[in-house]
């Protein structure tokens, strides 16, 4: 471990990854120097942390500063936590990727649209990505030392809805879909729990960052989230890493990495009470967004982007109450339906599929079938 | 992975880990080449073995061949897999530790009783152990590429007498003290799951494998058998070993580490099904074998031998149904009371403290208190 902090440029510190970044900057002050922040439109609290660590570099949107590009290539730069969600977090892990920095990347966007690309350039340029996430950072850390996994099993708390009927679900709200059980976070990806689009979402990001087929990722249910996931090796060994939920604690592997340093604010399990871990398999008849998601990856191309951006879409009209739950799936599996894909995309081809994914949501939401 | 066969000595060879040894090299032929195998009196299976397996060297007690410090040392074998139980083990593990060997270690004597001796003596020699025990593979796979672990959580099946009652125990037979909800294993090492001094046991070896403190390592029931055993971390993350209890999984991983093979004879765990793995903390009060092992390890010097030693003896007179089932931790106890410990023994030492144990149990058990 050597004594000069690590340099972190921080894009999209106010959102809910953000400011768990800056937690573990404030449990850990000598380990680390914030050079750069980035930030959208919170500017009452990304003032406030500019005050409170001094960066060399700012930027926010629609106002002064680098761009959030340049942001992301910065020189100095030891690691560019990228917590920036949706297109803009996805150009920005592109122009890192090119530039060979070393990412935190907790942007779902980057590596589900555009994974292939984005590794293959990290391959090229001799940059990687330190994955943030916590079912990735599990897997990561079971991998530690050990050969190639045979199967990868992901863990899915099965959200807020797990037990619910199909019934049940037709009349949830936002309020009860952002009611996550386990873990606290952004209500994108609160949501995209609820409806295990999210699990599918992990599904292609895991394929990319641990080289591993989709068919050979399995998803398991596990709503007490204290395993993040689990490794299978050639041998029939499984590993798995436990934690209580806590985004810092990823956050922190990812950034101390190989290292693990003792952080008072951490929370520990605690193994003297009884305790038990339940295990089931996912219901992707109640839940289509998983399979939905997994066959978006089996297909490639520009799929997953287009899964992407129409999930997010669907999501947002949800959330202004304009779409019922059950319509989320819908609207997806009519865009995967619909998209045109290309097979081998180019990084602007996998903008353009987002762009036709938004469009084909904005364009059906004006009709609302689900009205009628 | 080098294409050349790991030559294997096996010491114990037609016991319950040798057998399983054996089963791991007809599944992997090319991988190994037995060039020794030992054991003690079965003799038909020991001569099929010989036939089967064509040794350079053979061992039988009481037979002709070499004897069984000169196979645990023999300077072509690869590994030596010490599987031979008791006082004759660790006397075998002893020299090959002092002989700078590799040593697949099953025999808990070793480091329960000679722990701080050996590991001393392969840290002069360049030796190492690979551990066996499914609970210490467990360990030492979760530490692969890791730094130091803050604790250790070492699991326990809490074995066929998990739920009983005090009043229950009093009138527990061989037979059910034999009949393991969930391992396989010799007589010696059932029965001592039973009573729990086998997880004490392996507490003392954990310490010595892995370097941590007693109080650094928490035992934890978990009846299903089917995580093998936790670390924690730093910085609050846990690692955990999993898979279908078979010993021919830590068998193979200590044979062939630090690569995997895929050996279609081991089973594979099953997340599609329904499942639950539960945790309890042990019960002292009706399993004080746990709590005196602990003990004992805690002052160190030849308290371990002691206790090790008179555990065996009083499983040996269960097991001849000349003992109570609650009168093997209170022959422990009264052992470890009247027993004047060394503070740094010998090896010698270490050997003395073995037999003078087995003498006070036979005397003990010449006056039979507990049929007064």
């Amino acid at each position: 471990m050597s004594d000069t902090p690590t340099r972190l440029a921080l894009l999209g510190s106010t959102g809910s990854i953000g400011r768990q970044t800056l937690d573990v900057v404030r449990a850990l002050p000598d380990r680390f120097r914030v050079i750069a922040l980035a930030a959208g439109r919170n500017r009452g609290l990304f003032d406030a942390q500019v005050a409170e660590f001094r960066p060399d570099h700012v930027s926010l949107a629609d106002g002064p500063g680098l761009s959030l590009e340049e942001m992301a290539v910065l020189p100095e730069a030891d690691i560019v936590v990228i917590a920036t969600s949706g297109t803009a977090g996805m150009k920005a892990a592109w122009a890192a990727a090119r530039a060979g920095k070393t990412i935190a990347l907790a942007n779902k966007e980057s590596l589900v649209a555009a994974g292939e690309l984005i590794i293959a350039e990290l391959t090229n340029s001799g940059g990687r990505i330190l994955p943030v996430d916590s079912e990735h950072s599990a897997i990561w850390q079971c991998l530690q030392g050990e050969p190639e996994p045979r199967r990868i099993y992901l863990t899915a708390s099965g959200g807020p809805f797990r037990t619910f009927t199909k019934e049940q679900m037709a009349g949830v709200t936002p309020d009860q879909a952002l009611a996550h059980p386990s873990w606290t976070m952004g209500p994108k990806v609160t949501v995209d729990s609820a409806t295990l689009l999210n699990k599918g979402l992990e599904v292609i990001e895991a394929r990319w960052l641990f080289g591993v087929a989709i068919d050979a990722i399995t998803v398991v249910v596990h709503p007490q989230s204290i395993i993040h996931s689990m490794v299978e090796f050639e041998d029939g060994s499984v590993k798995a890493q436990l934690g209580f939920p806590d985004m810092r604690l990823p956050i922190q592997y990812a950034l101390t990495w190989p290292a693990r340093l003792p952080n008072a604010a951490l929370p520990a399990l605690d193994w003297s009470k009884a305790a038990s871990l339940t295990f089931e398999a996912p219901d992707t008849n109640r839940f289509p967004c998983l399979r939905l998601a997994v066959e978006a990856g089996r297909r490639g191309g520009t799929h997953p982007a287009a899964l992407c951006a129409a999930g997010e879409a669907a999501v947002d009209l949800f959330l202004d109450r304009r779409l019922p739950f059950p319509w989320i799936p819908r609207l997806i599996e009519r865009a995967l339906e619909k998209h045109a894909g290309t097979e081998k995309p180019s990084f602007d081809d996998v903008l353009a599929a987002d762009q036709w994914a938004r469009g084909f949501v904005a364009d059906l939401a004006r009709e609302a079938p689900w009205n009628s």
